[in-house]
């Protein structure tokens, strides 16, 4: 059985293993001052411009959390996407952890649209209705797709216009820069995002998230709130030296590449086939493709994916259930051209 | 000016306002512990039936959340049509106070869509999703339509099916039972509603709705819930004593059908013109109209109406904007006669 | 049996009953937007001086609520006196509601300790520890004394010198302001107070409370949070009635003036007295004394009072239980009277 | 600069190390769908008993939180000692995420007090007061103190009398279970615990805590609410695969044994000093003493070690500031001998 149900199913890049067992000697000051946090820190102010204000946790639904809390009041809203993973895939965490309400809009892509956010700032006046106060997109999104820099620039405007704060969800920031060639910053800072959640996890980390503000009027609560929102481990240390490990010479770069790269093989490898439809466009490190039923239960005897049931998710167009199929910083060509192989084989049988 | 923009613009039936002044003499236990508070709860029981329990509280959304909050818990969600109350006009209530999400069914009638339910109880199994637990109905709906007896016993057998409790936003449950000829124990304990928010402000009190459990395994924290959601009035007597106005000999339901009737004669008034179109029918208290936005203008010179922008709130079809008329127990017949002559009045000029 | 267990069995002043009457006509608009809600919040401003801004609400424990959810974020916390209403009586609103941690400081007369509060200030720096934001004090206290306007300026100056707002409990403000010759301003904004909880029930109303903040820097959430904790009342008019009527020439002075008169006559009548030990000065309504077991017992035949155990409510010193005998505005001489004649009586038997 | 400020300035066990390097091969389901995981849960079954039903989490606050989570509605509150970890040094957790009330009771050697908890019971059939359904104690405790298994049995009968869930935070349990000399599930199921947060990173983990539920009654929401709360781990193989090391053969009591060794020494080697008073017994690996202000600040020049201020943290008794000494699994020899050096040195110099 070969996995492409997510770049979680990796484990950790070797290079991070040994980052922590070598910052594993001695004892040190707990909860974030010893030596790995300082250096983590500033090589996140050195990738993210020196406006970045960062700060580490273990998961990517608390770096989203922590972004948002530091920016919301209960009566507040946020705008998203309907296939926001802050709206599909965190079990009501930011209703119940921030009280707040997640306004949608339909998306076929993963994208916000930006038409429908100005219909939800009607109400804005009125004391019966929650205010959005906070936009939320995902770079790149849950749906494989990429915002351009225009794309970004011209959400980040919208926003400056009408008061909003911008939060981009950025547990695969890596793949975007990538995919993209710039750098991490220029998909940040320099398109106006207030809060980042920036993802170490699914690229190559044992565990571990970063937030960063950029804008200096938000982010203030965020060590009181990270400690009550139970994101504050006592031996940061470890968490720490795997950031530094990440950034301090591009490996956070290589592992995003190859991800994508291995993707993009994928995609190569399967497009032009009648009994394959691309739902999404190949533009990151996943694939969301629709097959016949037969297809599926037989590639499902030796590769393990995502199916998505058309109604399972909102923002996918319906129809015939399509599959996910993600690929990672350790998928091999072997892996890869497997995989197109069993996807060429099913044609001609169907 | 005529107003015509809510139900809650009247004041309160005169009868109401003598209990209140009746109940005003002498020193009694406070927060519940009186005379009239007792009566209130067995005319209640006498309405619903002897498996309810009922609670008295200040306004209806309090009663919406009182009767939800004692049925989920935070990771738990709640199905209801886009156009529910609960989701578009109370601030986000629900998810601030109970930590809940709510999860919507596109609707154009006010109505929920039981396949739409069903296909959100699809990821039930998995920790990531929130979990479906209550369905929320409005009855009549916001859109001034009823459900029908077998409509709601469908929708109670898929409630029993899918292990759902079922709450009934009942804001306006006596123009429902107005208007189709039933008692409030038929629109509720009978087709099998666990909990129910029962209205009075929009039916002649001056504030005071009830909070009515029927399911015997919920509600026992309503007392501890209601004090710490500050709806435990100290000087109960004076809602309790409303109660007992409205419900001893049919206070409740002549108001109703003072309404109704109102709204009957102005559908009537102004049906059949070729500048009035109809998007919903008229079946309580409300009319939802179209018509050119010339008419608009000058109507709202004399007279007092919501005008919802096709955008503004989700369910009601797209296009030109729409107004609502309501009618409440204290509308005159001259009152919608003045309206019904301006409307046919603007037609001949358009 | 004659009760004087709060101020809060009485009913509503005759007055405040009228003007309720006299506001039962025709339809206004819903929500606050109707003249009476415009002079009562003008009333407030004479009230309270220029820098007040006023909103109603239905009751003490929500005005208290609202004005600290203004003030205050998750990690933050309130220091009080462990005899407040915010910590003893309110179910835990506060933690449920605000999500914030209430710091206590030991109190045998109902006033909060400065010096307990300077120590508690000590951990601010770390994130380990709920943040204190929030000073509440409640004048006059839940034990029947009074902070004098000394105590109250080195109270706000004890705030201001630590950054922390100033929350005032003024659910009897008015008897406070009566027991001690000043205007409600000379005891808010004139002292320091950030924001006021301003009682109405307790003091002649149907039901009402007021939230007033005086620094520019906060509330300017509460229109929008007062509809999220359900504190807005759709027939609006009927709670500003009231307030209009409590305002407008003296109603709320002649209504504690009374309530504090006979308290004094009762303590007078009962002072001296070898089987009575009052626990407290009696300063407005409330009287907190000890009497034999039996004695207790006997009078408890013809009078209803609370009986407070001595483990039951934190501050007041342990030994044999103690009773809060409260008047209010409607209390007779006579009932006064009978009541220390009934005390007198039981001094000669046991 | 030796550290003895607390048992999480450690690292990891390099058996913990060797393990989670072991686990970095291939890919695995995320999320707790691996093997790992399904032997870290028989092991900790094999520890605590078949009643047990384990799950993991990243820290501490967030065992105890989750613990607690389940048991509790937001109108109730959790019985625990003053001392308790949850109310003073989880920034509000408790509070904020739970809604709850924490009501204390005194503590002069980290353990509750019965008497006072039956004291808070009194108010339970008022819905003014927050219920109390939880009562919570440490084992060991803050105060570095141990309850022994009679006490244990007394409270748990308590709790069985009065209605109670018993929740222990077992943060250092396996310190406690090496002291007493007992098996983890002699300390937990079988002494009526409900509900069990232990404790991994203060005994040598990277990372890790496990939450037990030994009644069957409780604990069902444990999946949604670890994810809401956002502790389910993407690749969980490496939590899991440190507490099959750590409990596999014994490394779970060696580091406990160890750790409390070290302690012994230190408090041995510094006790029968004329200037060093012990505050606490030492029973397992933290000493709480005295000295004398010249001397903390000698010793502070060589050694870290947090200095607690008397009135800085409710329970300990007020006077001179105390310091915590605290021993780890990899305390040496030659650190506690170089410790008790130094402070017999300043003996002889003050």
């Amino acid at each position: 059985m070969i996995l492409f149900a997510g770049d979680n199913n990796s484990g950790a890049h070797p290079r991070i293993l040994e980052a922590v067992a070598k910052a594993n000697h001695g004892r040190f000051s707990s909860y974030g001052e010893d030596p790995w946090t300082e250096e983590a820190e500033a090589l996140l102010r050195a990738h993210f411009g020196e406006t970045a204000r960062p700060g580490l946790v273990f998961l990517g639904t608390a770096a989203n959390i922590l972004c948002l809390r530091t920016m919301l009041r209960p009566h507040q809203a946020v705008l998203c996407a309907e296939t926001a993973h802050i709206n599909t895939d965190e079990c009501g965490s930011a209703e119940s952890l921030l009280g707040c309400k997640l306004l949608t809009t339909p998306s076929s892509d993963g994208k916000i649209d930006l038409a429908a956010c100005a219909r939800l700032l009607d109400n804005r006046a009125s004391e019966h209705h929650a205010y959005p106060k906070v936009m939320s997109i995902t770079q790149s999104t849950e749906c494989g797709t990429l915002y351009s820099l225009d794309e970004l620039r011209e959400i980040s405007a919208f926003c400056r216009k009408h008061d909003l704060r911008l939060h981009m969800d950025g547990s695969r920031l890596c793949n975007a820069a990538a995919a993209l060639g710039v750098s991490l910053k220029a998909l940040s800072a320099d398109v106006g995002v207030d809060a980042l959640s920036f993802g170490g996890t699914k690229n190559g980390l044992l565990y571990g998230e970063a937030v960063i503000f950029f804008n200096e009027s938000i982010g203030h609560e965020f060590k009181h709130a990270r400690k009550q929102l139970m994101q504050l481990g006592s031996k940061m240390r470890f968490l720490s030296a795997q950031f530094v490990e990440f950034l301090k010479d591009g490996l956070w770069l290589e592992n995003a590449q190859k991800a994508n790269r291995a993707a993009k093989r994928l995609a190569e490898g399967i497009s032009g086939l009648e009994h394959v439809n691309f739902v999404q466009p190949t533009q990151v490190n996943a694939l969301f493709v629709r097959m016949p039923d037969n297809a599926l239960a037989a590639l499902a005897e030796n590769f393990y994916f995502y199916v998505i049931d058309p109604y399972d998710q909102a923002g996918f167009p319906p129809g015939r259930p399509m599959i996910r199929l993600m690929t990672s910083f350790d998928s091999t060509d072997e892996e890869v051209d497997a995989l197109i192989a069993a996807v060429r084989a099913l044609g001609k049988k169907s």
